[in-house]
């Protein structure tokens, strides 16, 4: 039933910059498939062509305010040639990707950005911006791959006059290997696959695979708690952290002096997820594995939703997880879109689930034996691998697929949450309501489709995709829908985010999170590191 | 070669007041066998009987310096019943169980202890007991099972003039089960066995069983970070918690709502570890598991301790790791020290490691299968299950086979710290050298010993027992060889406490563990929480 297959490393090359008001390169960019352009019709109405976008030379720019006193302050301390303030480069630090960030770019008008952007070389230079910063009231967005869909880079001036992107991309090196213990140390500024190239090097792998992964960074995966699409084997981003090493206005912290302490609060805690504003991460060291020696995949298929949550939470429980482990729901199965390939292809029926198993190859056959023994008893019906492998090789498509449909007129957008496994059918039935009823009190109703992507003994993410034709003012369109589902999500015991972090867009519900006294916390710590606040002004913390 | 046994849950009962200058209950407490005298004899020269020990009604107490006011005031919250300046009630709050404890306890002269003892019956009365000393000056510690071997719970009066010990031995309810997510909500007053006792009702378990496990309590498990002998299979309790219920002089926090979060920094990973000078953690909900179908034995030898560290971490970076997971060195094997009922017997050769597997039958089978091959794959000889369930059968106790030997005028005490794969036999080495040297140089050399006992991919903890013959000072004596200890371990690049806390024996090392800008952060953190500084003076925060 499972079969084995030669692992295949990715090809890893350093990322250029993404394109400025879409994600990804350009060679990602694909037009609608016409199996989608007739999806689109049938349910939306939409036949239209792609509207032409804007050239970035076009767009009319906000101008930099950054005084020469500062231009001059700043270039001593990372040279002159890695201090920017060049239309394009700051076009190109202008913010994350996520839809409300896509469709503001879209739209006529000035668009703001930083007003200079630093490339520091290393932790010191970044050590020496910071302080600069701090002395000298300037804002400071530290930017990685620029991948967020929170608002987590926005240009944010706060209560300064001018605000500095630190773009971390010098920061790319792999300083140390131990194969020992299994543990690297990572510069903040690798992207996911030259990390994956680096580690390679040495027979070692990550098996970090956010969607962001090929652009995303590792300093911003720690900074954002990522979690990656093989996080039932090996853990959250924040699981793989062992040391980090942060920059602060107030100087360097050296965090995780062992694998597991008893030494008080952990710190490290407090700065994975702390998303540039307690200080910037500069190197992580993290738990690596050797590559795998093989690699299993099969597909599932369940009856309904129910049957195959009950079926993942069952080989979670028992300890017998996949590598990666993943269920559809009926909707999301239906439009094929767990497999990019064939989105709007023939209907299929049921819920699909994915499993991959990785590792020596004793370990990927007693796993996928005690797992399919469970997922079978849990009513699965294995599928073979090719659905399995489809899902793997289109795993990073989907955000070139929503440029598309952005195109066309057609909203797309992703929002996630995560809760026990005793709740997660009423959290799904809440928020797909709350979107669904926002939606269409607009006039324009909207597929939505889920699935579980994150496991854990205890309960599961759920990860919703939501489609509907745009309105003419399809930014508030979807605030409104992104509103009723923040609160649906509070309201039914979820947390606001599973992965995508908190940044600009989920911060009104901070207080629901963590209460006014965790708050009160979250305040307490910046005051102390960074008590001139021009630390990414805007985000995380209310 | 590996055999099924059936589970047999421990007998719980409510654990009574442990002795007050000794471990544990009257009927733990069991004179030298002859083998052991016969060792001390031989090593040491010790030959005496034990010192016969004063009745706690002959300690000159330093009287209650509780005023007229703050008794009725704080009698308002919880009843009068349930607020004690009794003597004895007050010396069985006098600190923890630490060898410089028992040997302060047993010296002549005046004892210290808490000024009262309140009792509140749950969350709402603790905080109010919180509010009243911040707004009186009265110093607080919390109290849970007393079991703190670094001085966590010592009277200490900061700048205060009377200290309150709040036993939250009341709040022991288990107050929601979830056999779905597999999680439970446990009273912080709760004692370990009354929690699996409560669980086992609902054929659930939470499988943590630190040394302290009969004694000590929930919220201190989850305020110390406590790691117990099942980590390998069930984790450290720091991994085991879901959700916290804190009391803080600022009002409550409730933290945890999912399973996993990107919102912003873990603020639980504060609270767990803060032993107290924060908050007092009044419930937490933990994860659990079925009481396990089965449970396999199987002991090991290994020629040497490096060669059994390399096969230990083989089977724990395979993802392979049993139940409990343990190796002891050869100083500890040739004692027979992981065998309570054997030390001093016939000297074993090689290293003695354990492990033990729990869950369905097919599970068991399934890992103890993986585990043995690499076990043996890496120079491990199977030596069946006898040795296994001997060590299971005496695994409590050692703390009371210690206070025997302190009777007879033997120094024993034990410390603990974690570091990777790659440090572990250089910490080891330099550990034991420091202790040795230490000992040595005052004319007392003692002998060392060591296991592993906790494993993670990256590294492993060390746990050491050091034994000599007491000098007419052994306050003094120890206090040298444990300075030694530490430095040598925070320069060897260990943690200073993988699970025994920092409390007030540790804080020394503090600023080496978390750097200055870590203590600062604490510090913002506790003037935040505890303005008036009255939460656990003397502990923790440098």
């Amino acid at each position: 039933m499972v079969e084995m297959q030669e692992h295949k490393p990715g090809s890893a090359t350093v990322a250029p910059d993404m394109v400025w008001d879409a994600w990804g390169v350009p060679a990602g960019h694909q037009p609608l498939s016409p199996q989608i352009r007739g999806l689109l019709a049938q349910v939306f109405g939409i036949s239209g062509e792609p509207v032409a976008r804007r050239a970035a030379a076009e767009v009319p720019l906000r101008p930099s305010t950054l005084t020469a006193t500062d231009r001059a302050g700043l270039a001593a301390l990372v040279g002159d040639e890695h201090l920017s303030t060049d239309d394009l480069v700051r076009l190109r630090h202008a913010g994350g990707k996520s839809t409300p960030d896509l469709l503001r770019r879209r739209a006529d008008g000035p668009q703001d950005a930083p007003d200079a952007v630093a490339f520091p070389a290393d932790h010191a230079q970044v050590l020496a911006l910071l302080r600069y910063c701090a002395e000298h009231a300037v804002a400071v967005v530290p930017f990685g791959g620029g991948t967020s869909v929170v608002g987590g880079v926005d240009p944010v001036r706060g209560q300064f006059g001018t605000v500095l992107a630190i773009d971390l991309r010098r920061l790319d090196t792999l300083t140390e290997v131990d194969p020992i213990a299994g543990t690297a140390t990572l510069g903040g500024g690798l992207t996911g696959p030259r990390a994956e190239q680096l580690l390679a090097g040495h027979g070692l792998s990550l098996g970090h695979f956010p969607q962001s992964f090929e652009f995303a960074s590792i300093g911003g995966f720690a900074a954002t708690r990522s979690s990656g699409q093989a996080s039932a084997g090996y853990g959250r981003f924040d699981d793989m952290v062992q040391r980090l090493t942060v920059a602060t206005p107030q100087g360097p912290m050296h965090l995780g002096r062992a694998p597991a302490s008893a030494a008080g609060p952990d710190l490290r805690e407090l700065f994975v997820g702390s998303e540039g504003t307690l200080g910037i991460i500069t190197a992580v060291t993290v738990r690596v594995h050797p590559v795998p020696e093989t690699t299993a995949y099969q597909a599932w298929s369940f009856p309904d939703f129910a049957t195959g949550a009950t079926a993942l939470r069952s080989v979670v429980q028992a300890g017998a997880a996949p590598t990666v482990l993943r269920l559809s729901d009926e909707a999301e199965t239906g439009l094929n879109l767990a497999r990019s390939g064939d989105v709007g292809g023939a209907p299929v029926a049921g819920c699909l689930a994915i499993t991959t198993y990785e590792g020596t190859a004793a370990h990927v056959a007693a796993r996928a034996a005690e797992a399919a023994a469970l997922l079978t008893a849990a009513g699965g019906t294995a599928l073979g691998e090719t659905a399995a492998q489809q899902w793997e090789h289109g795993r990073f498509a989907a955000p070139y697929l929503r440029d598309a449909l952005l195109d066309v007129g057609v909203l797309c957008e992703t929002l996630e949450t995560a809760t026990t496994w005793s709740n997660l059918a009423n959290l799904k039935t809440k928020v797909t309501g709350a979107l669904m009823d926002a939606l269409s009190a607009q006039g324009t109703p909207g597929l939505v489709m889920c699935h579980i992507s994150h496991t854990y003994p205890t309960g599961a993410s759920l990860y919703f995709t939501v489609v509907a034709k745009q309105l003419d003012d399809p930014l508030g369109q979807w605030a409104l829908a992104k509103r009723a589902a923040g609160d649906a999500i509070i309201a039914a015991g979820g947390t606001i985010t599973h992965h995508h972090a908190v940044g600009a867009d989920h911060r009104p519900w901070m207080s629901a999170e963590v209460g006014e006294l965790g708050v009160r916390v979250l305040r307490a710590v910046k005051r102390e590191l960074d008590p001139a606040g021009v630390l990414n002004p805007g985000k995380l913390v209310p």
